[in-house]
Protein backbone atom coordinates (compact mmCIF):
# COMPACT_ATOMS: atom_id res chain seq x y z
CA UNK A 1 0.00 0.00 0.00
CA UNK A 2 1.05 3.59 -0.92
CA UNK A 3 -1.03 6.24 -0.22
CA UNK A 4 -0.80 9.60 -1.79
CA UNK A 5 -2.41 12.72 -1.01
CA UNK A 6 -4.92 14.54 -3.15
CA UNK A 7 -6.24 17.47 -3.69
CA UNK A 8 -9.42 18.39 -5.83
CA UNK A 9 -9.93 22.53 -5.38
CA UNK A 10 -13.46 23.38 -5.58
CA UNK A 11 -13.64 26.82 -7.07
CA UNK A 12 -16.06 29.73 -7.85
CA UNK A 13 -14.86 31.42 -11.20
CA UNK A 14 -16.23 34.75 -12.15
CA UNK A 15 -17.19 34.56 -15.93
CA UNK A 16 -14.72 36.94 -17.84
CA UNK A 17 -12.66 37.17 -15.32
CA UNK A 18 -9.30 35.39 -16.49
CA UNK A 19 -6.94 37.23 -14.34
CA UNK A 20 -9.08 36.22 -11.29
CA UNK A 21 -10.29 33.40 -11.61
CA UNK A 22 -6.11 32.34 -12.93
CA UNK A 23 -4.73 33.72 -9.34
CA UNK A 24 -7.45 31.68 -7.39
CA UNK A 25 -5.95 28.57 -9.55
CA UNK A 26 -2.74 28.96 -8.19
CA UNK A 27 -3.33 29.82 -4.87
CA UNK A 28 -5.37 26.53 -4.44
CA UNK A 29 -1.96 24.86 -5.82
CA UNK A 30 -0.37 26.29 -3.40
CA UNK A 31 -2.87 25.57 -0.58
CA UNK A 32 -3.49 22.06 -1.64
CA UNK A 33 0.95 21.97 -1.74
CA UNK A 34 1.10 23.15 1.93
CA UNK A 35 -0.87 20.80 2.82
CA UNK A 36 1.14 18.23 1.66
CA UNK A 37 -1.03 16.68 -1.55
CA UNK A 38 1.13 15.47 -4.49
CA UNK A 39 -1.56 15.66 -7.12
CA UNK A 40 -3.94 18.63 -7.18
CA UNK A 41 -6.98 18.62 -9.60
CA UNK A 42 -9.06 21.75 -10.78
CA UNK A 43 -12.14 22.11 -11.94
CA UNK A 44 -13.37 22.10 -16.12
CA UNK A 45 -12.66 25.42 -17.88
CA UNK A 46 -11.67 27.47 -14.37
CA UNK A 47 -10.33 30.18 -15.53
CA UNK A 48 -12.59 31.28 -18.15
CA UNK A 49 -15.95 30.48 -16.69
CA UNK A 50 -18.74 27.95 -18.37
CA UNK A 51 -21.80 29.54 -19.31
CA UNK A 52 -20.58 31.09 -22.45
CA UNK A 53 -23.28 33.86 -24.35
CA UNK A 54 -21.84 33.01 -27.73
CA UNK A 55 -19.15 31.17 -29.64
CA UNK A 56 -16.90 34.53 -29.79
CA UNK A 57 -17.23 34.86 -26.24
CA UNK A 58 -15.86 31.27 -25.36
CA UNK A 59 -13.04 31.98 -28.30
CA UNK A 60 -12.18 35.39 -26.08
CA UNK A 61 -11.53 34.04 -23.15
CA UNK A 62 -9.87 30.23 -24.68
CA UNK A 63 -6.24 30.23 -24.08
CA UNK A 64 -3.40 27.88 -25.78
CA UNK A 65 -2.45 25.08 -23.97
CA UNK A 66 1.51 27.28 -23.97
CA UNK A 67 -0.97 30.57 -22.60
CA UNK A 68 -0.71 32.26 -19.55
CA UNK A 69 -2.64 29.05 -17.49
CA UNK A 70 -0.81 26.47 -18.41
CA UNK A 71 2.75 28.38 -18.18
CA UNK A 72 1.65 29.63 -14.56
CA UNK A 73 0.28 25.77 -13.66
CA UNK A 74 3.70 24.43 -14.79
CA UNK A 75 5.71 26.62 -12.57
CA UNK A 76 3.58 26.00 -9.77
CA UNK A 77 3.63 22.26 -10.67
CA UNK A 78 7.66 22.29 -10.53
CA UNK A 79 7.89 24.90 -7.86
CA UNK A 80 5.99 22.10 -5.65
CA UNK A 81 6.49 18.97 -7.15
CA UNK A 82 3.15 17.89 -7.83
CA UNK A 83 0.86 17.19 -10.08
CA UNK A 84 -1.34 19.27 -11.61
CA UNK A 85 -4.71 18.29 -13.63
CA UNK A 86 -7.06 21.24 -14.73
CA UNK A 87 -9.52 22.44 -17.07
CA UNK A 88 -8.64 24.60 -20.08
CA UNK A 89 -10.77 26.59 -22.54
CA UNK A 90 -8.09 25.72 -25.33
CA UNK A 91 -7.79 27.95 -28.66
CA UNK A 92 -6.38 24.67 -30.38
CA UNK A 93 -3.59 24.74 -32.82
CA UNK A 94 -5.82 23.71 -35.32
CA UNK A 95 -8.01 26.74 -35.25
CA UNK A 96 -11.02 24.68 -32.96
CA UNK A 97 -12.19 25.22 -29.67
CA UNK A 98 -11.91 22.94 -27.33
CA UNK A 99 -13.01 22.09 -23.63
CA UNK A 100 -9.72 20.22 -22.47
CA UNK A 101 -7.95 19.39 -19.83
CA UNK A 102 -3.75 19.46 -19.42
CA UNK A 103 -1.96 17.53 -17.20
CA UNK A 104 1.66 19.00 -15.52
CA UNK A 105 3.83 17.55 -13.55
CA UNK A 106 7.33 19.39 -12.48
CA UNK A 107 8.88 18.46 -15.52
CA UNK A 108 5.97 20.70 -17.33
CA UNK A 109 3.17 19.97 -19.78
CA UNK A 110 2.48 16.08 -20.35
CA UNK A 111 -0.52 15.42 -21.68
CA UNK A 112 -3.44 17.45 -23.27
CA UNK A 113 -7.06 15.72 -23.15
CA UNK A 114 -9.92 16.93 -25.55
CA UNK A 115 -13.27 16.24 -24.04
CA UNK A 116 -14.82 13.65 -26.17
CA UNK A 117 -18.46 13.86 -24.81
CA UNK A 118 -19.86 17.45 -24.97
CA UNK A 119 -22.49 18.63 -22.24
CA UNK A 120 -25.89 20.40 -23.75
CA UNK A 121 -24.60 24.37 -25.18
CA UNK A 122 -21.18 22.73 -24.98
CA UNK A 123 -21.52 21.38 -28.66
CA UNK A 124 -22.29 24.99 -30.15
CA UNK A 125 -19.01 25.99 -28.74
CA UNK A 126 -16.68 23.11 -28.53
CA UNK A 127 -15.63 20.48 -31.11
CA UNK A 128 -15.33 17.19 -29.08
CA UNK A 129 -12.50 15.42 -28.82
CA UNK A 130 -11.81 11.93 -30.93
CA UNK A 131 -8.60 10.54 -28.53
CA UNK A 132 -8.80 8.24 -25.36
CA UNK A 133 -8.11 9.31 -21.85
CA UNK A 134 -4.60 10.02 -21.51
CA UNK A 135 -2.95 7.29 -19.24
CA UNK A 136 0.61 9.05 -17.79
CA UNK A 137 3.09 8.23 -15.52
CA UNK A 138 3.82 10.52 -13.56
CA UNK A 139 6.46 10.92 -10.06
CA UNK A 140 2.94 11.04 -8.23
CA UNK A 141 1.35 7.92 -9.42
CA UNK A 142 -0.12 6.65 -13.33
CA UNK A 143 -2.84 9.05 -13.77
CA UNK A 144 -5.75 9.31 -15.93
CA UNK A 145 -7.95 12.04 -17.01
CA UNK A 146 -10.68 12.86 -18.39
CA UNK A 147 -13.65 15.66 -18.28
CA UNK A 148 -16.79 15.93 -16.47
CA UNK A 149 -19.65 14.24 -19.11
CA UNK A 150 -17.09 11.74 -20.17
CA UNK A 151 -17.64 9.84 -16.81
CA UNK A 152 -21.15 9.37 -17.43
CA UNK A 153 -19.87 6.52 -20.23
CA UNK A 154 -18.80 3.50 -18.32
CA UNK A 155 -16.88 2.79 -22.35
CA UNK A 156 -14.96 5.75 -21.45
CA UNK A 157 -13.84 4.87 -18.26
CA UNK A 158 -13.11 1.61 -19.03
CA UNK A 159 -10.22 2.95 -21.25
CA UNK A 160 -7.73 4.25 -19.23
CA UNK A 161 -8.43 2.06 -16.26
CA UNK A 162 -7.42 -1.05 -19.03
CA UNK A 163 -4.52 1.25 -19.58
CA UNK A 164 -3.97 0.99 -16.14
CA UNK A 165 -4.62 4.11 -14.60
CA UNK A 166 -3.44 4.09 -10.59
CA UNK A 167 -5.75 7.47 -10.02
CA UNK A 168 -8.61 9.09 -12.70
CA UNK A 169 -8.44 12.91 -11.95
CA UNK A 170 -11.22 14.72 -13.60
CA UNK A 171 -12.45 18.79 -13.87
CA UNK A 172 -16.16 18.58 -13.87
CA UNK A 173 -18.31 21.19 -13.85
CA UNK A 174 -21.97 20.02 -13.02
CA UNK A 175 -25.04 21.75 -12.90
CA UNK A 176 -27.41 21.22 -10.30
CA UNK A 177 -30.26 18.41 -10.58
CA UNK A 178 -32.43 17.78 -7.80
CA UNK A 179 -32.27 14.68 -5.85
CA UNK A 180 -34.31 12.91 -3.29
CA UNK A 181 -33.28 13.54 0.00
CA UNK A 182 -30.15 11.11 1.39
CA UNK A 183 -29.04 10.48 -1.90
CA UNK A 184 -25.38 11.84 -3.33
CA UNK A 185 -26.02 13.51 -6.32
CA UNK A 186 -26.55 11.34 -9.81
CA UNK A 187 -22.89 12.16 -10.69
CA UNK A 188 -21.51 11.07 -7.68
CA UNK A 189 -23.45 7.77 -7.74
CA UNK A 190 -21.74 7.30 -11.67
CA UNK A 191 -18.18 8.19 -10.27
CA UNK A 192 -18.34 5.30 -7.31
CA UNK A 193 -19.85 2.81 -9.61
CA UNK A 194 -17.02 3.85 -12.81
CA UNK A 195 -14.75 3.20 -9.58
CA UNK A 196 -16.21 0.18 -8.20
CA UNK A 197 -16.64 -1.52 -11.43
CA UNK A 198 -13.01 -1.07 -12.21
CA UNK A 199 -11.41 -0.66 -8.73
CA UNK A 200 -9.84 2.61 -10.12
CA UNK A 201 -9.76 5.61 -6.96
CA UNK A 202 -11.39 8.61 -9.10
CA UNK A 203 -10.48 12.02 -8.18
CA UNK A 204 -13.38 14.75 -8.92
CA UNK A 205 -13.04 18.78 -8.61
CA UNK A 206 -16.34 20.30 -9.51
CA UNK A 207 -16.97 23.86 -9.36
CA UNK A 208 -18.96 25.96 -7.04
CA UNK A 209 -20.89 29.28 -6.87
CA UNK A 210 -24.06 30.40 -9.38
CA UNK A 211 -23.04 31.65 -12.99
CA UNK A 212 -25.68 33.30 -15.48
CA UNK A 213 -28.80 31.43 -14.34
CA UNK A 214 -26.66 27.87 -13.58
CA UNK A 215 -26.35 26.45 -10.10
CA UNK A 216 -23.28 24.26 -9.52
CA UNK A 217 -23.60 21.01 -7.67
CA UNK A 218 -20.68 21.57 -5.99
CA UNK A 219 -20.15 17.87 -5.87
CA UNK A 220 -16.28 17.48 -5.58
CA UNK A 221 -15.38 14.10 -4.40
CA UNK A 222 -12.23 11.40 -3.92
CA UNK A 223 -13.53 7.53 -3.76
CA UNK A 224 -11.31 4.89 -3.27
CA UNK A 225 -10.69 1.92 -5.22
CA UNK A 226 -14.09 0.43 -3.67
CA UNK A 227 -15.87 3.60 -4.94
CA UNK A 228 -16.68 4.46 -1.38
CA UNK A 229 -16.18 8.27 -0.88
CA UNK A 230 -13.09 9.66 1.00
CA UNK A 231 -14.02 12.57 1.09
CA UNK A 232 -17.11 14.59 -0.09
CA UNK A 233 -17.95 18.42 -0.11
CA UNK A 234 -18.99 19.39 3.92
CA UNK A 235 -19.95 23.10 3.88
CA UNK A 236 -22.12 23.60 1.71
CA UNK A 237 -22.39 22.92 -1.93
CA UNK A 238 -21.68 26.57 -3.38
CA UNK A 239 -18.58 26.63 -1.17
CA UNK A 240 -15.41 26.90 -2.46
CA UNK A 241 -12.68 24.74 -0.68
CA UNK A 242 -10.35 22.34 -1.50
CA UNK A 243 -10.94 18.52 -0.62
CA UNK A 244 -8.04 16.30 0.54
CA UNK A 245 -7.48 12.68 1.15
CA UNK A 246 -4.92 10.08 0.58
CA UNK A 247 -5.41 7.39 -1.42
CA UNK A 248 -4.17 4.67 -2.20
CA UNK A 249 -3.05 4.60 -5.40
CA UNK A 250 -1.82 0.66 -5.62
CA UNK A 251 -5.18 -0.71 -4.17
CA UNK A 252 -5.98 -0.30 -8.38
CA UNK A 253 -3.38 -2.81 -9.72
CA UNK A 254 -5.36 -5.38 -7.91
CA UNK A 255 -8.65 -6.08 -9.56
CA UNK A 256 -9.93 -9.12 -7.55
CA UNK A 257 -13.21 -8.78 -5.25
CA UNK A 258 -13.54 -12.53 -4.70
CA UNK A 259 -11.31 -15.62 -4.68
CA UNK A 260 -12.36 -16.47 -8.26
CA UNK A 261 -13.15 -12.60 -9.45
CA UNK A 262 -11.26 -9.96 -11.25
CA UNK A 263 -13.18 -7.40 -12.20
CA UNK A 264 -11.07 -6.68 -15.76
CA UNK A 265 -10.57 -10.66 -16.16
CA UNK A 266 -14.20 -11.49 -15.61
CA UNK A 267 -14.98 -9.29 -18.93
CA UNK A 268 -15.95 -10.81 -22.14
CA UNK A 269 -15.66 -8.34 -24.63
CA UNK A 270 -16.26 -10.70 -27.31
CA UNK A 271 -20.01 -10.47 -26.18
CA UNK A 272 -20.23 -6.59 -26.05
CA UNK B 1 -46.84 8.15 -18.85
CA UNK B 2 -47.79 4.44 -17.85
CA UNK B 3 -47.16 2.99 -15.07
CA UNK B 4 -47.06 -0.58 -14.25
CA UNK B 5 -46.70 -2.53 -10.74
CA UNK B 6 -43.87 -4.08 -10.03
CA UNK B 7 -42.92 -6.62 -7.64
CA UNK B 8 -39.58 -8.08 -6.09
CA UNK B 9 -39.76 -11.12 -4.16
CA UNK B 10 -37.31 -10.89 -1.65
CA UNK B 11 -37.08 -14.79 -0.33
CA UNK B 12 -35.08 -16.80 1.86
CA UNK B 13 -34.76 -20.50 0.31
CA UNK B 14 -33.54 -22.85 2.44
CA UNK B 15 -30.51 -25.31 0.36
CA UNK B 16 -32.07 -28.58 -0.48
CA UNK B 17 -35.64 -27.93 0.79
CA UNK B 18 -36.91 -27.47 -2.92
CA UNK B 19 -40.19 -28.00 -2.55
CA UNK B 20 -40.52 -26.02 0.47
CA UNK B 21 -38.57 -23.17 -1.87
CA UNK B 22 -41.12 -23.70 -5.02
CA UNK B 23 -44.11 -23.30 -2.79
CA UNK B 24 -42.34 -20.12 -1.25
CA UNK B 25 -42.01 -18.79 -4.60
CA UNK B 26 -45.98 -19.23 -6.04
CA UNK B 27 -47.10 -17.72 -2.57
CA UNK B 28 -44.70 -14.66 -3.22
CA UNK B 29 -46.45 -14.19 -6.77
CA UNK B 30 -50.00 -15.05 -5.61
CA UNK B 31 -49.36 -12.15 -3.27
CA UNK B 32 -47.69 -9.92 -5.68
CA UNK B 33 -50.39 -10.19 -8.14
CA UNK B 34 -53.18 -9.78 -5.56
CA UNK B 35 -51.34 -6.51 -4.55
CA UNK B 36 -52.16 -5.59 -8.00
CA UNK B 37 -48.57 -6.17 -9.36
CA UNK B 38 -48.15 -7.07 -13.53
CA UNK B 39 -44.80 -7.92 -13.53
CA UNK B 40 -43.07 -10.00 -10.23
CA UNK B 41 -38.91 -10.78 -9.84
CA UNK B 42 -37.93 -13.27 -8.06
CA UNK B 43 -34.63 -13.98 -6.78
CA UNK B 44 -31.78 -15.88 -8.43
CA UNK B 45 -31.76 -19.71 -7.29
CA UNK B 46 -34.92 -19.15 -5.37
CA UNK B 47 -35.49 -22.90 -5.37
CA UNK B 48 -32.48 -25.03 -5.23
CA UNK B 49 -30.24 -22.42 -2.90
CA UNK B 50 -27.05 -20.95 -3.79
CA UNK B 51 -24.26 -22.43 -1.70
CA UNK B 52 -23.72 -26.12 -3.50
CA UNK B 53 -21.20 -28.18 -1.73
CA UNK B 54 -20.23 -29.42 -4.90
CA UNK B 55 -21.16 -30.32 -8.70
CA UNK B 56 -23.08 -33.65 -7.79
CA UNK B 57 -24.84 -31.37 -5.02
CA UNK B 58 -25.85 -28.60 -8.05
CA UNK B 59 -26.65 -31.03 -10.44
CA UNK B 60 -29.21 -33.04 -7.58
CA UNK B 61 -31.20 -29.46 -7.44
CA UNK B 62 -31.13 -28.63 -11.17
CA UNK B 63 -34.15 -28.84 -13.26
CA UNK B 64 -35.12 -28.32 -16.57
CA UNK B 65 -37.16 -25.43 -18.59
CA UNK B 66 -40.04 -27.45 -18.68
CA UNK B 67 -39.56 -29.07 -15.23
CA UNK B 68 -41.82 -28.34 -11.98
CA UNK B 69 -40.48 -24.91 -10.85
CA UNK B 70 -40.78 -23.12 -14.71
CA UNK B 71 -44.42 -25.14 -14.55
CA UNK B 72 -45.92 -24.12 -11.42
CA UNK B 73 -44.89 -20.45 -12.45
CA UNK B 74 -46.30 -20.40 -16.36
CA UNK B 75 -49.54 -21.78 -14.29
CA UNK B 76 -49.15 -18.72 -11.94
CA UNK B 77 -48.31 -16.04 -14.73
CA UNK B 78 -51.30 -17.59 -17.02
CA UNK B 79 -53.62 -17.94 -13.46
CA UNK B 80 -52.93 -13.87 -12.45
CA UNK B 81 -51.72 -12.41 -16.18
CA UNK B 82 -48.46 -11.20 -14.43
CA UNK B 83 -44.94 -11.52 -16.17
CA UNK B 84 -43.26 -13.46 -13.78
CA UNK B 85 -38.58 -13.16 -13.81
CA UNK B 86 -36.81 -15.86 -11.68
CA UNK B 87 -34.38 -17.65 -11.49
CA UNK B 88 -33.18 -21.35 -12.32
CA UNK B 89 -30.67 -23.73 -11.67
CA UNK B 90 -30.95 -25.20 -15.02
CA UNK B 91 -30.32 -28.81 -16.21
CA UNK B 92 -29.75 -27.43 -19.60
CA UNK B 93 -30.51 -29.78 -23.18
CA UNK B 94 -27.10 -30.01 -23.43
CA UNK B 95 -26.34 -31.87 -20.41
CA UNK B 96 -24.71 -28.78 -18.70
CA UNK B 97 -25.92 -26.76 -15.24
CA UNK B 98 -26.24 -23.04 -16.01
CA UNK B 99 -27.31 -20.30 -13.72
CA UNK B 100 -30.30 -19.14 -15.49
CA UNK B 101 -33.48 -17.32 -15.23
CA UNK B 102 -36.67 -17.66 -17.22
CA UNK B 103 -39.03 -14.76 -18.12
CA UNK B 104 -42.72 -16.04 -18.13
CA UNK B 105 -46.00 -14.48 -19.32
CA UNK B 106 -49.28 -15.51 -19.91
CA UNK B 107 -48.62 -17.24 -22.64
CA UNK B 108 -46.32 -19.31 -21.41
CA UNK B 109 -42.59 -19.08 -21.82
CA UNK B 110 -40.95 -16.39 -23.42
CA UNK B 111 -36.93 -16.81 -22.58
CA UNK B 112 -34.38 -18.32 -20.63
CA UNK B 113 -31.44 -16.58 -20.11
CA UNK B 114 -27.88 -17.93 -19.04
CA UNK B 115 -26.10 -15.78 -16.78
CA UNK B 116 -22.65 -14.79 -18.39
CA UNK B 117 -20.77 -13.53 -15.71
CA UNK B 118 -20.18 -16.13 -12.77
CA UNK B 119 -19.43 -15.07 -9.54
CA UNK B 120 -16.57 -17.07 -7.40
CA UNK B 121 -17.81 -20.98 -6.81
CA UNK B 122 -20.65 -20.76 -9.47
CA UNK B 123 -17.29 -21.23 -11.88
CA UNK B 124 -16.91 -24.69 -10.43
CA UNK B 125 -20.39 -25.20 -10.68
CA UNK B 126 -22.51 -23.71 -14.02
CA UNK B 127 -21.33 -22.96 -17.74
CA UNK B 128 -21.58 -19.46 -18.65
CA UNK B 129 -24.20 -18.52 -21.17
CA UNK B 130 -23.04 -16.75 -24.63
CA UNK B 131 -25.90 -15.11 -25.51
CA UNK B 132 -27.23 -11.36 -24.80
CA UNK B 133 -29.81 -10.53 -22.07
CA UNK B 134 -33.67 -11.51 -24.00
CA UNK B 135 -35.87 -8.32 -24.98
CA UNK B 136 -39.10 -9.18 -24.84
CA UNK B 137 -42.18 -7.50 -25.56
CA UNK B 138 -45.15 -8.74 -23.08
CA UNK B 139 -48.54 -7.74 -22.31
CA UNK B 140 -47.05 -5.58 -19.77
CA UNK B 141 -44.36 -4.39 -21.33
CA UNK B 142 -40.93 -4.84 -23.07
CA UNK B 143 -38.70 -6.53 -20.51
CA UNK B 144 -34.96 -7.43 -20.39
CA UNK B 145 -33.58 -9.91 -17.88
CA UNK B 146 -29.93 -10.41 -16.66
CA UNK B 147 -28.88 -12.25 -13.54
CA UNK B 148 -26.64 -11.05 -10.71
CA UNK B 149 -23.06 -10.10 -11.53
CA UNK B 150 -23.98 -9.19 -15.38
CA UNK B 151 -25.51 -5.95 -13.69
CA UNK B 152 -21.54 -5.26 -12.69
CA UNK B 153 -20.60 -5.15 -16.28
CA UNK B 154 -22.06 -1.71 -17.59
CA UNK B 155 -21.03 -2.66 -21.18
CA UNK B 156 -23.70 -5.86 -20.73
CA UNK B 157 -26.65 -3.59 -19.05
CA UNK B 158 -26.28 -1.15 -22.48
CA UNK B 159 -27.07 -4.60 -24.51
CA UNK B 160 -31.01 -4.62 -23.81
CA UNK B 161 -31.04 -0.64 -22.74
CA UNK B 162 -30.06 -0.39 -26.56
CA UNK B 163 -32.68 -3.02 -27.10
CA UNK B 164 -35.17 -1.18 -26.24
CA UNK B 165 -36.26 -2.56 -22.60
CA UNK B 166 -38.22 -0.35 -20.63
CA UNK B 167 -37.71 -2.32 -17.86
CA UNK B 168 -34.24 -4.52 -16.37
CA UNK B 169 -35.88 -7.49 -14.48
CA UNK B 170 -32.73 -9.14 -12.58
CA UNK B 171 -32.47 -11.74 -10.39
CA UNK B 172 -30.07 -11.55 -7.45
CA UNK B 173 -28.59 -13.39 -4.47
CA UNK B 174 -25.79 -10.14 -3.00
CA UNK B 175 -23.35 -11.44 -0.33
CA UNK B 176 -23.26 -9.02 2.23
CA UNK B 177 -20.20 -6.44 1.93
CA UNK B 178 -18.99 -4.21 4.51
CA UNK B 179 -19.93 -0.87 3.67
CA UNK B 180 -19.93 2.82 5.32
CA UNK B 181 -22.34 4.29 7.11
CA UNK B 182 -25.45 6.09 4.91
CA UNK B 183 -24.18 4.40 1.81
CA UNK B 184 -26.09 2.34 -0.12
CA UNK B 185 -24.84 -1.49 -0.92
CA UNK B 186 -22.23 -1.18 -3.44
CA UNK B 187 -24.44 -3.32 -5.68
CA UNK B 188 -27.18 -0.83 -5.19
CA UNK B 189 -24.59 1.25 -6.41
CA UNK B 190 -24.09 -0.15 -9.61
CA UNK B 191 -27.44 -0.74 -10.02
CA UNK B 192 -28.54 3.41 -9.85
CA UNK B 193 -26.02 4.11 -11.86
CA UNK B 194 -26.39 0.98 -14.66
CA UNK B 195 -30.17 2.86 -14.46
CA UNK B 196 -28.71 6.26 -14.85
CA UNK B 197 -26.88 5.93 -18.25
CA UNK B 198 -29.28 4.73 -19.85
CA UNK B 199 -32.75 5.58 -18.75
CA UNK B 200 -33.49 2.19 -17.87
CA UNK B 201 -35.77 1.39 -15.10
CA UNK B 202 -34.46 -2.05 -12.99
CA UNK B 203 -36.13 -4.56 -10.76
CA UNK B 204 -33.94 -6.47 -8.96
CA UNK B 205 -34.92 -9.50 -6.42
CA UNK B 206 -32.56 -10.80 -3.91
CA UNK B 207 -32.63 -12.92 -1.39
CA UNK B 208 -32.30 -12.65 1.95
CA UNK B 209 -31.05 -15.03 5.28
CA UNK B 210 -28.07 -16.78 5.50
CA UNK B 211 -26.98 -20.18 4.17
CA UNK B 212 -23.77 -22.36 4.52
CA UNK B 213 -21.85 -19.22 6.48
CA UNK B 214 -22.64 -16.63 3.89
CA UNK B 215 -25.23 -13.97 4.61
CA UNK B 216 -26.86 -11.89 1.83
CA UNK B 217 -27.21 -8.37 1.49
CA UNK B 218 -30.85 -8.73 1.04
CA UNK B 219 -30.90 -5.86 -1.00
CA UNK B 220 -33.97 -5.38 -3.33
CA UNK B 221 -34.21 -2.47 -4.86
CA UNK B 222 -36.59 -0.96 -8.02
CA UNK B 223 -35.31 2.24 -9.29
CA UNK B 224 -36.96 4.44 -12.00
CA UNK B 225 -34.91 5.61 -15.07
CA UNK B 226 -33.22 8.48 -13.27
CA UNK B 227 -31.57 5.75 -11.22
CA UNK B 228 -33.59 6.50 -7.91
CA UNK B 229 -35.02 4.02 -5.74
CA UNK B 230 -38.31 3.74 -5.95
CA UNK B 231 -38.51 1.29 -2.84
CA UNK B 232 -35.67 0.01 -0.95
CA UNK B 233 -35.84 -2.81 1.28
CA UNK B 234 -37.56 -1.24 4.66
CA UNK B 235 -37.27 -3.96 7.56
CA UNK B 236 -34.09 -5.22 7.91
CA UNK B 237 -31.59 -6.95 5.40
CA UNK B 238 -32.54 -10.65 6.51
CA UNK B 239 -36.35 -10.07 6.15
CA UNK B 240 -38.07 -11.82 3.51
CA UNK B 241 -40.62 -9.37 1.86
CA UNK B 242 -42.51 -8.28 -1.17
CA UNK B 243 -41.28 -4.69 -2.07
CA UNK B 244 -44.11 -3.29 -4.55
CA UNK B 245 -43.34 0.28 -6.94
CA UNK B 246 -45.13 1.44 -9.59
CA UNK B 247 -43.07 2.23 -12.35
CA UNK B 248 -42.81 4.39 -15.44
CA UNK B 249 -42.17 2.00 -18.06
CA UNK B 250 -42.29 4.94 -21.00
CA UNK B 251 -39.67 6.93 -19.41
CA UNK B 252 -37.24 4.91 -21.04
CA UNK B 253 -38.59 5.63 -23.94
CA UNK B 254 -37.20 9.10 -23.74
CA UNK B 255 -33.38 9.30 -23.62
CA UNK B 256 -32.79 13.01 -23.26
CA UNK B 257 -31.33 14.33 -20.20
CA UNK B 258 -30.84 18.03 -21.41
CA UNK B 259 -31.94 20.29 -24.55
CA UNK B 260 -29.00 18.52 -26.81
CA UNK B 261 -27.95 15.40 -24.47
CA UNK B 262 -29.49 11.79 -24.67
CA UNK B 263 -27.67 8.74 -23.01
CA UNK B 264 -27.25 6.49 -26.06
CA UNK B 265 -27.52 8.87 -28.50
CA UNK B 266 -24.49 10.92 -27.21
CA UNK B 267 -22.30 7.66 -27.18
CA UNK B 268 -19.55 7.24 -29.54
CA UNK B 269 -19.30 3.78 -29.66
CA UNK B 270 -16.59 3.87 -32.32
CA UNK B 271 -14.11 4.93 -29.84
CA UNK B 272 -15.13 2.51 -27.49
Amino acid sequence: MRTTRVACCQLAPVMGESAANRAATLAAIESAAEAGARIVVLPELPVSGYVFADPAEALALAEPVDGPSVTAWAEAAARHDVVVVGGLCEAAPDGTLRNSAVLLDRSGLRAVYRKVHLWDAEKLFFTPGNAAPPVVDTPHGRIGVMVCYDLEFPEWVRKPALAGAELLCAPVNWPAEPRPEGEHPGEVVRVQADAMVNRLPIAVADRAGHERGVDWTGGSVIVDADGWPLVLVSEGTDATQILIADVDLTASRDKRISARNDVHADRRPWLY
